[in-house]
C-alpha cells in the first residue's frame, strides 16, 4: 500500500454541507473532474483523496481529514502546496489546519541548515532566550545602521537584522551597506543577517556575497519570493535562514479561513529550511493569541522527520514591562525579537540591549 | 518632488478606528517603529507613508489612500508586494483593494511576453474568444493524455493545457509525457502548454525543454513559484505565461481581508509577465461575483504604462448552458477555459470542443 499524506481541513457546516465540501476538496485537489465523470477505477481508488469522518469543532464548523497518496506531492514544496491548498485556497471557509507526512515524504528534505542547535553553537549561547533586534527606520543612513548594530553588540545582543523594509536600489548599494554593518560588529559575537531581497536572478549573488564577508546568514520573507526559492538557497548554501512573515498574513489572519498559524509559520517554515521564524507576538500591535504563538514554538520543535527543531522569534510590541509574559510563553528556546522599544532606550540601543538581557530567564 | 506610489485599502470602522490603522500602515509598511519614536524630519517627511482622507464604503469599513515615495518598491515585484502589503498582510481586516503606480516604477518592468494580441497573432484567430481546456485526470497516462488533446485540437480547440494538479515525479517523466502530448497536437493550430512546476532550480531547464520542443508557452502557478520568479523567467525566455490561481485564494477569497481579486488576478500578474489570468468563473464552485470576474478582465486591459494587455480566461463549472452569461460578460476578448464538461461530452473532447466553439460569439 502507498504511503498517504493526511491534510487536515475546518470547513463551514452545517453537517451535510462540511461532508459536501470535503467530498469537492478530495476531487478538486486531485482529478479535478464533476463527481459524476467516468472516471476509471484505477484513479477513483488510487488518486482521489479519501475523506474521512467529520468531527464538530467551534462555531458549527467541522473538522476532517483527507488523505492523498503522498506521491502526489512528490517530495517537492510546490507540489505540497499545490495539492492540499491549490484550489482549496479559493473556497471561502476552508482553513488547513494540519499536515500529517509520512518519513518517506520528510526523507526528500533536508530541512534547516543549522537549526536551533546549531544557531546555539554558533553563538556559544546556552540555556537562556536570545536576544534579536532590527536595523531601522528605512531611510537611516548606512553609518547610523551600523552605529546601532554596533550598540547592541556592545550591549550583548546576540542577532542583528535587517528591518525587512530596508531596500537598497542596487546590488552595488547593497554590498556597501551589508559591509559597512558587517564591519561594525565584526569582532563581537553579534550576528548580522542582511535582507535577502531583491530581483530573484540576483538573490543567490547576493547570498554568496553575504557569506564571503563572514556572516553566517540571512534575513528573507518566504512568501515573497517563494517557499521553494527559500528551500532551493538552503540546499545550495549553508546559511542561518531567518523566515520573516511579511506578505503572509493573508493565509491566517483570518481563522476562517486559510492555513493555521502555526502550521504556516512552523511546519512550512521549517521544511522549507528556514532555521528561525519570525512571527508578530501576542499583545502586540496584531491579533496572536498566546495559544497561536505557543503552537508556532511547538511545532517548530515537534519531530518532523529528520529535520531539526528550529527558534521561534517572536517579536512586535515587545518592551520592558512584558518581558515575564515572554519567558513564561516561550521558556529559554526562544529569540526575543524587539525593535523599536529597545533603540528608543533613553541610553540607546546598548543600554537597551543590556536592559533586556537582564530581564531574560536562564 | 519624488514621484508616489499610492496604495488604496479598505480597513475597519468607526472612523477613528480606521483613521489609527490607516496611519498605522503608513508607519508599519515603512519606518517599522513606534509613532512616538523621534524620527528625523527627513525620514517623517520624505519616507513614511502619507494617509489621505477616509471614504466610508460599505459594512462600516473606511477607504483609504496611503502614498508612498515609488523609490521604496524600487521597480522591483518583490520590494512592491513588502511596501504595500507587507506587515499590513497581518492586519485583521485590511483589504488592498488598488495601488496606483507612477509611469516611472511601471517602466522597469517588461511585462507580458505575447499578451492577448500576440496570443491572437500565433493562433492567428481574430474576433471571437479563444477555447481552451485542461488536461486531465491526474493519473491518467500518457496516452490518453495524448489522445485527449489531440481530438480538442481536432475539435477546433485553441489551447490544451496541463491540469495544473499533474505531477510528473521527475524531469525524465515530464520529458516523456509533455514530448508525447507535444506530438499529439504537433500540425495542428492549437497551442500546447505544460505545467511548469517542479524544484526551483529546474524551472528554468524545464522551460528552455518546452519551447526547445517549438511549444509557445507554459503553465505557470505565480502564487507557489513566486511572483517575481515568474518574471525572471518571463524576461528571460520568449514564452506565453498562463498563470492558474492555485494557492492564491488565501488572498481574496475573504472579501474582508487580503487583496482584491481583480488587483491579484488582473494587475500583479500582468505586471509579473503573465499573458493570460485563470480564474475561477462566477456561477461555477468558488465564489466570484460576476462582477468580481469582470473586474478581473478590465484590469488586464486598462491602461499600465507599456505593458500590453492580457487575455482573461474564466473556468470551472462552466458548460454548454451557460455560454451566453460568458458572452455577455467577457465579449470576444477572453479566453474560454472548460474542463470537466468538455472532456465529459457525450462524443469526446472533440465533438465537446465543436459544440463549445458554436456557442461563441464572433
Amino acid at each position: 500500500m502507498s504511503e498517504r499524506l493526511i491534510a487536515v481541513y475546518e470547513v463551514p457546516g452545517p453537517a451535510a454541507e462540511a461532508e459536501k465540501t470535503a467530498r469537492a476538496i478530495a476531487f478538486e485537489e486531485t482529478v479535478e473532474v464533476p463527481f459524476e465523470f467516468p472516471l476509471p477505477s484505477r484513479i477513483r481508488e488510487g488518486i482521489v483523496g479519501q475523506t474521512g469522518t467529520l468531527a464538530p469543532v467551534e462555531n458549527g464548523r467541522f473538522r476532517v481529514e483527507i488523505s492523498f497518496p503522498a506521491s502526489l506531492a512528490g517530495g517537492r514544496i510546490g507540489a505540497l502546496l499545490n495539492l492540499v491548498f491549490g484550489n482549496a485556497s479559493i473556497w471561502p471557509g476552508v482553513r488547513l489546519v494540519d499536515i500529517r507526512f509520512p518519513e518517506s515524504f520528510l526523507s526528500a528534505f533536508s530541512g534547516p541548515n543549522y537549526g536551533a542547535a546549531g544557531l546555539r553553537a554558533l553563538l556559544g549561547v546556552q540555556g537562556r532566550p536570545l536576544l534579536a533586534t532590527a536595523l531601522k527606520p528605512m531611510g537611516s543612513t548606512e553609518a547610523e545602521l551600523a552605529e546601532s548594530a554596533a550598540a547592541f553588540a556592545r550591549g550583548g545582543g546576540d542577532i542583528v537584522k535587517d528591518d525587512q523594509n530596508i531596500v537598497d536600489a542596487t546590488f552595488a548599494a547593497f554590498r556597501s551597506r551589508v559591509s559597512r554593518i558587517a564591519s561594525a560588529v565584526s569582532g563581537t559575537k553579534c550576528l548580522y543577517f542582511p535582507h535577502l531581497s531583491g530581483p530573484q536572478e540576483e538573490l543567490e549573488e547576493r547570498l554568496r556575497f553575504v557569506l564571503g564577508l563572514g556572516l553566517k546568514g540571512v534575513l528573507i520573507c518566504p512568501a515573497i519570493v517563494g517557499l521553494d526559492a527559500m528551500r532551493a538557497l538552503a540546499d545550495r548554501r549553508k546559511a542561518v535562514f531567518m523566515a520573516h512573515p511579511a506578505y503572509s498574513g493573508a493565509f491566517y489572519a483570518e481563522r476562517s479561513h486559510g492555513i493555521e498559524h502555526s502550521l504556516y509559520l512552523g511546519t512550512l517554515m521549517r521544511l522549507a529550511g528556514a532555521d528561525i521564524t519570525v512571527f508578530p507576538n501576542a499583545g502586540g500591535r496584531f491579533a496572536f493569541t498566546p495559544a497561536e504563538c505557543r503552537a508556532i514554538a511547538e511545532r517548530g520543535r515537534a519531530p518532523l522527520g529528520g529535520l531539526a527543531p528550529i527558534f521561534p522569534a517572536p517579536g512586535g510590541g515587545m518592551n520592558l514591562d512584558n518581558t515575564a509574559a515572554m519567558a513564561a510563553d516561550f521558556g529559554t528556546d526562544a529569540i526575543w525579537l524587539v525593535g523599536g522599544r529597545l533603540l528608543m532606550h533613553p541610553g540607546g540601543p546598548e543600554a537597551g540591549a543590556r536592559a533586556f538581557r537582564e530581564k531574560m530567564p536562564s
